[in-house]
Parts: C-alpha cells; structure tokens; sequence
C-alpha cells in the first residue's frame, strides 16, 4: 500500500496555524538566547535516520516470539513498509540491508521500489553470527576472529559479497557487527583472536570501493557471554586505525556494560574523526533494543549535545550514518519506529537548542550550576512544535501516529499480506 | 544407550587406591579441625541434583543456534540422556519436566524407563511464557499478572494440568516461573499486576494435593526489559507467605542484579524457612546459563557455605529441591551438565569442610582476617578426591567426562538418533 | 541573614502575566484530557520536602573535600540556610536532623527559630555507623546487628537518646539507616545479623511515643563492600513488619543496585502501606547523592507516577515522609538544594499531568504504544510555568536561583561566617 | 621493630618436610603435562610486589574512618612495615611513594633504611586529586584536563617535582592517576578536557630522564560521579600512544565498570606492549579496594592466566609494575597485605600450572569444554605448598600470617608508636 499526498495534506490541514503560534513563543524565548529556532526546523526537516530491513517484522526472544499481522513476507514489502514511515514523518528516506534476509533477486526492481518511495540505500549488513541452512562452514566458534582457517575465509568472502550486493544497489559503507568471541574462560586465545580480526578486517577492507567507509560495530555481550572480541570501542577505534581512513567505529546505544558514559565515548571519536555510524536504540538492562528514549530520554539528549557540538566542531569526522536498531516484541513494528523517530527528533531539537555560547562560558567559570541549568532548559523544553513545524515543511504529517491510527494502516497491511507471514530476520 | 556395569568398574579399577592416598592426606588434615573427611564424602555420595529435560538439547539465543548430533527427540530419550549421566556420575537422579514440551504419552511407560534408570520426578515446570501453536489464548501481554481475564484463567487452568500431569508420575512440587511484566514503562498498572499474580498463585495452590510444594521463581528482566512482576525474592517471598506454608521461593542464581549478595538472600530464606528450590547455573552479565561454577566459583562457595549452614540450623527449611538450570550454545550438552555436576560437588564439599566451630568462634571476635582464613582454607583445598571417593563409594565413574569420551558416548547417540534431530524446548 | 518579603515580591513583579498566558496554554490543552491544571497548581503550592541538617555543608568524598565559604556553623545556622531555601521556593517548610551532629543546646531557642522561617522538625536520624569521640562502644563490627552485646545496647540507646530530643522538637518518626554488615565474606553471621537487627528495632520501636513512626531504610552496599544487613527493600519490608504497624520502608533513591526498577518497589510498598519516607537524589554509579533529577529525570518522574497513584489509591499508605538526601562535592550547597528542589517539582507537576483514565484504558486494552504515548505526552511537557504559578501562589519567587544570585546571598553569608568555618556532619 | 633471621628459622624448622611431601606429589601430577614444578617454585620465589606507602595505615570511607593501634607516623615505619612483610613473604621487596605524603625529609637516610630492608623503591605517584592546606591552586575542578591553565600547571609541575624526588632515591617510573571529570552533565567539554590532559601528560612525558616510564591509570568514575575523563583503557592506551613509547596503561582492578572481561583488556596490551603497571585488590560493587582475592580469586587466576602468557609472549610488553592497591577499614592493615600478597601468589602459582600446550591444542580443535577443564585444572589445584616452598627457598616464612601472629608484632608496634598516632594518606 501507498499513502498519497491529499490524505497527508488534508490530515496536516488544520493543524499548521497551531503550530505556528506554538513556535512563535518558542522564537522569542530562544532568540534571547542567540538560538535560532528557524535554522532549527531547517535543521530537523534536514534529518534522516535509516531504517534497518529487520526492524520491520515482530522481534523476539530467545524465549520465543509473538507474531503480528500484515508482516513484509519480502524485501519489496520492507521497502514499502518504510516507504510508509517515511510518507508520514519525512525522516526515514533510507534503508540498512541485512545480508543474507534481503539480498535483492532483482536489482533493479528494487532500486525502482526504493525510488519511488524515495528511500537510499545506507549501509549493507553482514551477517556471519549464524550459520545459514546452505552454509558450508561454521560460526559456532567465530568467524572473523576464528582459528578456524576455513570459517575466517568464509566470513570474508561473505562480506564481500555483501559489498558487490551494495554496490549494486548505491550504497557506500559497510557495518560489520561481529558476535565473535568466547562463552568460556579458556575458550578462546585473546591475542590469536584480536590479529585474526584485525587480518580479516583489512582484507575487507581493501576489497571497498574507494569512496566506501567500512562502520566496525563494538559489544561487550551477548550472544557470547564471556567474551566479545571486539568489546569496547577502544578496541573498535584500534582496528579501525590499523584498517585505515575509511575505517570507523560505530556506537550502538545497547552495547555497553552498565553506567558507560556513552555521550564521552561520542566525543572522544568525533574528537579523533572515527566515528562512522550510530545505532539508536534504548535499554534498561543490556541489549534490550527497545524503543528509542522509551527508558532513558535524558540520556539520549546528552548524546545529541555531543553529536550536534561534534558536527559543528570536528570537520574531520565524517557526517555519521543514522540508524534504528530497535526490536519489539510486543508492538506493532511501524508504530515502533514512529516512537522511536519521535525520540530521535526531539532529542536533536533539544540539543539544537542549548545555549552553547552561555555553556562555554560557564565551564570556563566552573559556574557547574549554571552548567547543568544551560542543558537543562534545553531538556525541560517542550520541542514538540518545532518537530512539527519541521514535519510541516517537509509534507510530512504532523502526528505521524495518529495518522498511522487515523488511516488504519495496518489493517490495510494485513487484508493485502494476511496474518501468517513472518518476515526474514531474527 | 545405556552403559553396562563392568564398563564402568572396570573404568575405576586402577584409581581406587590413588584417590585413597590423597584422602588420607586431606584426613590428616581436617581432623585437626573436627571435620570428618568421610562423614563428607557420604554427604557427597548422597546429595543428587534434578537436570531438567529441556538441557539435553543445544541451547540458543536471541540470534541463533548451533544444534548437534544425538539430540533426544522424545521423552524417552531424554530420560535415556539423563540416566547416562546418572550412570556416569550418580549425582543426577532426578528429573524435571517442563510442560508442554515434555508431556508423557504412556505415562506407565515413562515411569518405567525412569524407574529403570535410577530416575525420580522432581519439581514440575509451567510454560506460560510462550503461546503454544494450538493456544486459544496469549500471553503476549502476560499470564498469572494479566489484565485480560481469559487469559489469566488459560494460565491458571494450564499449571492445574501441570500439577495433575505431575501427580501420575509422582512428582511432587510444581515450579512457577513468571515471565510477566512488561517492555515499556506505563505498559501495566504495577499494583493490578501484583494483585492479579496474587490471586493466580492462590488458586493454584489451592489445587496442588496436600503433600505437594509451590516453588515461586523471581527474576529481575529477561524476556521483559523493563519490569517484572516477580522481579525479586522479596516479592516471592510475600507471595509464597501470602499463598500458604507450602509456598516457597526458588533462588536460580542467574536471576538478580548485578553484585547482588546472593548468599545474603540465601541465608535469609532458609531462616524464615521458605528456601524451596535451587537452580544452578553460572554468568557474568545476566540470566546467560553457562556451565555451573565456570565463571565464579567462589560465590557458588559462599552460596553453599550459607546452604549448608542452614541445612544444618534451619529445621524449619524443608530440604530443598536442586536443579541444574544451564544452556549450552557450543558444547555438548551431556559434558556441559557433566561439567556443572562436578562444579556443584566441589562447592558442596568445600563447605563441607568449613571448620565452623573456628569460624563461630572468629566471629565472635570480629576477627576479620581468621574468617577470611577459614572460608579460604577450605576453598583453597582440592577435594576433587573426595568427590571422586564418593563415586567409588557410589558405583559411579571415578572421572565421568573422561568416561564420557573414552566410551565415546555422543558418538554412539548420533549412530543411534541422527545428527539432525532436534530436542524440543527453548 | 533573612530575606524580607518586599524582596521577594519585588522580584516577581513583572513575571506574573507571563506565567498565566504560559499555564492558559496548558488548561487548554490538558482540560480535554480530564486533568485540571489549577488543582495541579494547588498540589505543587502544598508540597514540602524536608532537607537534611548535613546537606548544608560542602560535602566530601573518600579522596577528599573541597570547601566553601560561608558554611553554617551551628545548628542555629543551618536552620537560617534552610529558612532561606523556603523564603525563596516555599517547598522546604521541614528540617531532618542528625544527631549527633545536630544536638540542640538550647531546645526553645531552636524551636524558636524553627518557627519564625516556617520549619517543622520531620524525621530525626540516628548515627550508628561512626564511632564519636566521646564513644564507650564502638561500631567498627556493626550497631543493631553486632555480636558484641554491649556494641548493640549502645546502639540501641543511642536511638532512644535520639526519640527523646526529637520529642522536644515536635518530630514525629525516626529513621534509622544502618551501614551494618560485612566487608568480607565469613566475617558475619547472615542470620543472627538478621535476628539481632529484628531485636534492637523492636526494642527502638517500643521506645516510640504511640504517634511515632519508625522509617527502616536499606541500602545494598557501601560503607561495607561485602554485604548490607539490610541489603535491599524485602529485608525492610519483613524487619518493618515484625516490627508492628508503625514501622515502615523508607526509599532512597541511591541506595539500589544497577538497574533496579525502583518504581516498581515503590508500587508494592504502597500497595502493603508500608512506604514511609522517601529520600531524593540522583545517580549514575551507585549512592552517588547527585542532585535530583540532574542524571535521570525520566526514572524521577516514572516513580512519581506511581507516588501519585499510591497517594491517590492507597489509602492504607501514610502520606510519606520527603526529604532531599544529596550531597555536593563542587556546587554550592543551597544552589544545590534549590536545583534538587526545582527537579522534584518538575517530575510532580508531570506525573500530575498524566491522563490516568486514559492511561486505564490503554493499559486494560494492552495498547502498548498508548500507554508509552501517554506517560511521554505529560513528561515532554514543559511544566516550569506551573511551578512558577505555584510558586506565585505561595508567595515565593518565580526563579529562586536567579533570585539566589541576584541577591547574592552565598557573598553576605560569607561576609557574616567568613570562609574557613566547616559544618558539622560527613 | 626489625625480625632477626633465626626467629624466621625457628618457625620454619618442622615445615620443610611436610612441604617437600606435599609437592613430590604435584610434581609427579604435573610432570605428565610438561609443567615443571621446580621451575614454578623458582618463579614464585622471584616474585617481587610493591606495597603502596598509603596501605600501611587504617583506611576509610566517606562515612568515617576507624582507627587502628601502632600506626606508622612517618615514612621512615612505613618502610619499616614493609620491611617486616617483606622479612615475613620475601614478596614485597618494593614500595610505591605518594607525593605530597610520603615526602623524604632526609633522602639518603630513607634510602638507607629501605636498603637495610630489601626494599627498592618503585612507581612514584604523584597527586592533583586533593588540595594541599598550603595550595596556592585548586584542583576542585580539574588538574591536568582543567580549563584553569594555573590549575593545570600547578598540577603539572607538582608531578614534575615528584619525577624529582623519585630520581633521588632510585625510583624509575611514575604513575598517574587522574581522578579528574565531572559531577554533572555540562560541566566540562569533554574535547577540551582530553586535549588539555594529553598536553599536560605530553608535558610531564618529556620531563623525566631517558629511562623513566610513565604509567597511566583509567577509572570510570569516584570521585566525580558522572564522567572521568581518563575512563577506560581505550582513552589511557590512546593518549600513551600521543605521549610516546615510554608511556603505558596501567590496569587497576577495581577502575572497572561492572562485569568487564578484565582479562581481555589485559591480553590486549601485553599485545601491543603498553601494559606498564598493575595494581592488585578486588571489589564487589566498585573500587572498593578490598583485600587481593577475597571476592573473586577465579577472575584473578583469569587475569594472571593473561600476564603469565603475555610475559612469555609478548617481548615488546616491559615487565609490569605490580603493587597491590587495596584499604582496609577494619583489618589490621598489615595483616590484609599479607592475605593480599598469599592470594596474589596463589593465582600465580595457578596460572604457572596451566598446561599450555595441551590449552593451545584444544582452542585450535574448538574443544570448549576441554579448554574449561585445563583452567580448572590448575585452578582446582591445591597450590599452597609451591608458596611455602618458594618461601622457605627466600628465607621467608611458611606461614606468614601464623608468624605476625606467634611474633605479636602488632603489639609490640603499638608498644614502640602507641595507639593514637595516624599515618599520613586518606
């Protein structure tokens, strides 16, 4: 299904000069304060987040999965469900495909697809944590990082497949997220495996195009619950340095161990111009990948405050690469992302609005009250209304979930899909 | 399969007077201290351990799973699994069956393979964390806490059919494991949940038969990442009080938070007498089931330092009920629980060898450093030749794993089932 | 020094009409969700939060303490500094003391001053967790859990000592916080730990006037690294009730391990009625005493939530006792407690905005995304104008910390204390 | 007070038989698997520990502080302290200085006493976390990342002073241990702050002579509570790396957030040659500076599992500083060194029984449980004996904490310095 552009309009029809007269108090409030609310719209109109091809079907568990009607049973029906997505909030006009769920039988058909639904293709996926049913080697006990000649060789040939698949399709950078490590003290030799991963790693590397960036994701656990091989981001930046310049390391908000600073560990890698791509999710307990700013909203504006100064200040970072890597065991994926984008947005808006001339004045001070007051202005500020000043001048809906509601999507989804497919992915 | 006698005899033969020697040594030694070296060993031959039926198949995660060859693809083979293990070791004659997976189509000739392989029915096990494919109602939005009242009684009415399922085999205690709870804050009123629980549990109780235990299981996350109903044991505990004198809290000791003071809550229990059941297993980050004692073995001391301090002083504890609860992504299952066996028998005999007469005694004192002494003392002991002594004793294998591998077990169930069997369960 | 009304009124002369065409937004759009934003107004006006004796001194930390200037010197000071907080956000109309910190010299004169800044005397707080100078017993190995009898009887008196002076001033509850417990394992005796502790509170209980309450607060760690008597709520929950009925849990917010869902907790106690007091600060490690709402002010309002549930439903639950318990290495420590004051009013005024008949409904018909919605619309509002209503109200300024330095109040303490005295306490 | 030798003798006369006794036996065991006992009691007697000048005196939390009796009350005892573990163990050949506390009055008379000792004086350590009573600079808000360029030359130059006075008396390296950060989002730019602490490091690099090292420690967070600006070993290993090849990391046990693979990290930078230091307790809940060993003694054996490899592996990696870094609020400080320095000997006896070759042929063949079983193997171990052997080779005793006890040293030092002297330090 495809919404059209009336529906959108009509939805929005009443609603601008409400936003209108919102935004104005906001304009003097934040003028005062050197803050542009109008480069801020622009600025929110501006961003876009792309939507992993595997956030679109019901996630699960290990301890098992509650399905949802109107699944996408194929990589055209992901493509549509985040054309969807996009047609009402104007921030999701690109995809993150997940090799081997999404590999495209025709190329072109897809690029068409993506076209039409106004969706790039962002960074291609590699999947060598499970072995696939026609898999001739195994990843039970790693694969890059595997002593296992046969399984290492196979996991590179593999990511370079995925790169020719993106290169097809437009795409320009790699992410490898690599489950390797250990679930036993002993299991595995440290050292033996950090060299094989940063082998493997620049084998791939050299097999990117030129204007290809290669993301290397880091994760303290799970599914291996000793050791990881790649466990943190120092080690992430490491072999992101051995690979070379288009080598960077990518933060997933999930992983890390407990009470990490993960706002100075952003700063740090703009700081040094590594890093590459950003995986938005939040979490209570470890990997939880629920709903972005479901359970730590202030948490995700103080990492927006790093991005955003970042973005101004290290011209040697690349512009990151935006991505969901959310699940949801118990929602309807679509409205999932709605939320989550919401969160994203506002967080950007919040920290678009800080007074950065006032807080580099009171650290300068060591004014710590003022500091923290600086930041929280910003935060206790209801930015809805800019979000929707944005939405409104992208053709955007205004309430992108209640739109959702209004015209019964997923109904709609399951008359033309049924009830009983399940999606490829976890 | 099943291992003959003289197989195993003839495995011991050379190594009785080498385990012998060493025993003297550690008589020698503990005597001084009024620890009666075979007074533990007989504790160890007696002390037997559940294994629950869905642990003879390759475990997973979230993100996949590496089966086997050789897995039980029926009840029958699963009591065949445990009675190898029980052969080999004479530490797991019990068995704990989780339903629906495990339900007894003959229940007399069930009875009859456990019957033969030394075999006892423990605790029962509930599922009402996963909608089965024929379920008429979900528990997608919970089941003992539920709001939707149908659901609550289809949980409800399931552990009565557990509890009667049980009775024809003898069992005689039912483990309740909730997963409820809920993914996102606001997602349930946490009051009504409680409540709802409450009552569940009640009318459950009231339809075990007089001589039968209720095991509550808490958990703090994990399948839901935000809250739990039953999220600790403080929260079990009021259930089971609420519930009745038949009501006890289950300790599995991968549920709790992180650095939680296991032992604390352990010694508590057995105080006021509702320590029902234990369930074993290892981790490092969370609920992660890896092989008992491989990750912290000193804390699963102290944890049988408390349990054997209240076997001995708590009379009104009942006796409680042992289950190892691990998972085994990449090792054989058998070895894994022939691992966790070992790991279980070496905390117990440590503890066993605790002086505590001296311990009381530098407690009182507030003699730090003496405490420190004595607990390490033991700790720092091997015992693995008590342990071994107690096999002998047992008409068990000397070195199980060893025999495991020399007799070439696995081999000879994958020549027997298959290698592409799938066990069911998890 | 004392503000004069004239002052203050003079400062929010001109702010009045900005706040009313602020909050007429907010009746708007709240009235049709059924909340009235004036009732809230009220609501927010009554609200007292009691700060304790010890948070007007600069605070320290193992590694050492920074000092400030003008820090009280006596007990009569330390009631001015509070009167000045309440002069300017007329919020913290209550005193804790801590004795022996805070031993009145002269009862009627401290009443005196008491009553002439609005201050009631709230919870009293006992110290058995350093050993005075002037000591006969020590508390090195415990207090109410020691095995040293005359150690416990100390302990025991010392809480009666600290009843009586309370009784003088008018207090009406008394909540002990013990750090008893271990910082090795062996070094205690769990149970009789337990059962000493259950005996001393008892016999502190009997002591209480009959209009008394006692609070029992727990804590996991810290300063004992090993374990805590009273580790966690279940443990205060069981002590408050073989206490008797006037014996209740109190929460402080610090005082749980990673990732615990305290709002949970604070769910059940209500449920119980046993949540009496409530300690407010914040943390991103462990008892890190930050000031409220400054690291997670979602996790503030989502425990406000079910506060304003619990006060609204459980009838059964005293109203609970408020006390800010924060510390301030770096931060003036009266800007501190206005901050800490601010975000307090915040998380109430948005968990009262919270549609909970709504809410009801979302949550009876499992509409996951709602509920989130829900609780989101209240906490993104931006609720400052209704503090500021409240605060005109109550004749209060608008901005007490922009009041606070236009006054410059911190610069005229200085002048009238000077800047080497330090305050009594941690 | 000094041991004279023929003490020492005495109390070892009966216990060498025994000793040789008890390891024939894990000589015969152990030659099987190519691991040379001799060679390990060679390894074990070589083992050298610095004792930190600060861990001599009673140690505190931010609660209080409980005093101990015969105190060292100047540098002079507390080179006498270490000289008597040092006669006791024959391990603590070292002392690691604190500058401002442990300044020598007269260098060549201090130098004399600790050669008179066995004593060499290893890593300085300088400190910028505290205010000296005579500081012409605060280090309230930052040392070598402050904002305050007077602060952070005050700071550098303090460390400059301190490569000074460890010149003279012989020292060759200096650590750094940074407690700088932030109490409170905002507070400092993070960039900033980490640009400023590699140009101050850099700084003080280029100051020490040609054969000095400098060592630089990480912790996440204490003292400040919400970021530290050296966090992790990424941030430590990254700016080693800017100051030159003569800087390295430096790993404390407890600088960790929850459930770190320590291990891993330390096989990491023996790999690249930067692990300069280590110091040794263990922890529960955070820094928590208890006693080596006392809480998790597999995690140590893990971690020395990694240092014992990397010391035959990596050549690049210099031999690593070790000192033991813990506190001890009520054990007598001495007798917690000398359980420190048993179970630090203990897990490297462990780690030296590894059989690697066969550990290196189970990880090729993906043997995951037999790999478990090599590390249990040696950890299972009764281990003691090699130390006492190693011991009676040093001329130390076999059982020092019998002979500090039999000897009544505690007493006599409260005879020589009495009971209410306190040393200098936290």
């Amino acid at each position: 299904m495809k919404l059209n552009i009336d529906q959108l309009t009509d939805f929005n029809s009443n609603k601008k000069d409400l936003v209108n007269n919102e935004n104005d108090f906001l304009r003097t409030e934040f003028s005062k304060k050197n803050v542009s609310v109008d480069a801020i719209i622009q600025k929110l109109a501006d961003f876009q987040v792309a939507i992993p091809s595997w956030a679109l079907g019901a996630g699960g568990t290990r301890f098992g999965r509650f399905s949802y009607g109107g699944e996408p049973a194929s990589l055209e029906q992901k493509l549509e469900d985040i054309g969807l997505i996009h047609a009402l909030t104007k921030t999701a006009g690109a995809v993150s495909l997940h090799i081997p769920w999404d590999i495209p039988e025709d190329v072109n058909a897809i690029k068409d697809i993506a076209l039409d639904n106004g969706i790039i293709f962002d960074a291609m996926n590699s999947n060598t944590f499970q072995d696939q049913t026609d898999a001739t080697e195994s990843y039970k006990f790693g694969s890059l990082n595997s002593m296992n000649e046969a399984s290492r060789q196979y996991a590179i040939e593999h990511n370079k497949e995925v790169i020719k698949i993106g290169e097809q399709l437009g795409s320009k950078s790699l992410t490898v997220w690599l489950a390797d490590g250990a679930n036993f003290p002993g299991q595995i030799n440290f050292q033996k495996a950090l060299l094989n991963t940063e082998d493997s790693l620049k084998d791939i590397y050299s097999a990117m195009p030129d204007d290809w960036k290669l993301f290397i994701e880091y994760k303290p656990y799970e599914p291996n619950f000793y050791s990881t091989t790649i466990q943190d981001w120092g080690t992430s930046f490491m072999l992101a340095n051995a690979c070379g310049e288009r080598a960077y390391t990518l933060v997933d908000l999930g992983h890390h161990l407990p009470n990490t600073n993960i706002e100075q560990i952003v700063a740090t890698l703009m700081l040094k111009g590594k890093l590459g791509g950003f995986h938005f999710n939040d979490s209570k307990y470890g990997d939880d990948d629920l709903t972005v700013g479901s359970i730590k909203p202030y948490n995700l504006f103080l990492i927006f405050n790093e991005l955003v100064y970042g973005m101004e200040h290290n011209k040697n970072n690349p512009y990151p690469a935006w991505m969901i890597d959310a699940s949801h065991n118990i929602k309807d994926p679509l409205e999932d992302l709605i939320q989550s984008l919401e969160a994203i947005m506002i967080a950007y808006a919040q920290a678009l609005l800080v007074d950065r001339n006032a807080l580099e004045v009171a650290q300068l001070e060591n004014d710590t009250v003022m500091c923290q007051e600086i930041l929280q202005d910003a935060y206790r500020t209801d930015v809805r209304s800019l979000i929707k000043a944005a939405r409104i001048q992208s053709n955007a809906v205004v309430d992108p979930l209640l739109a959702y509601r209004t015209f019964k999507i997923r109904k709609q989804l399951i008359t033309e899909r049924g009830t009983k497919v399940m999606a490829t992915g976890l």
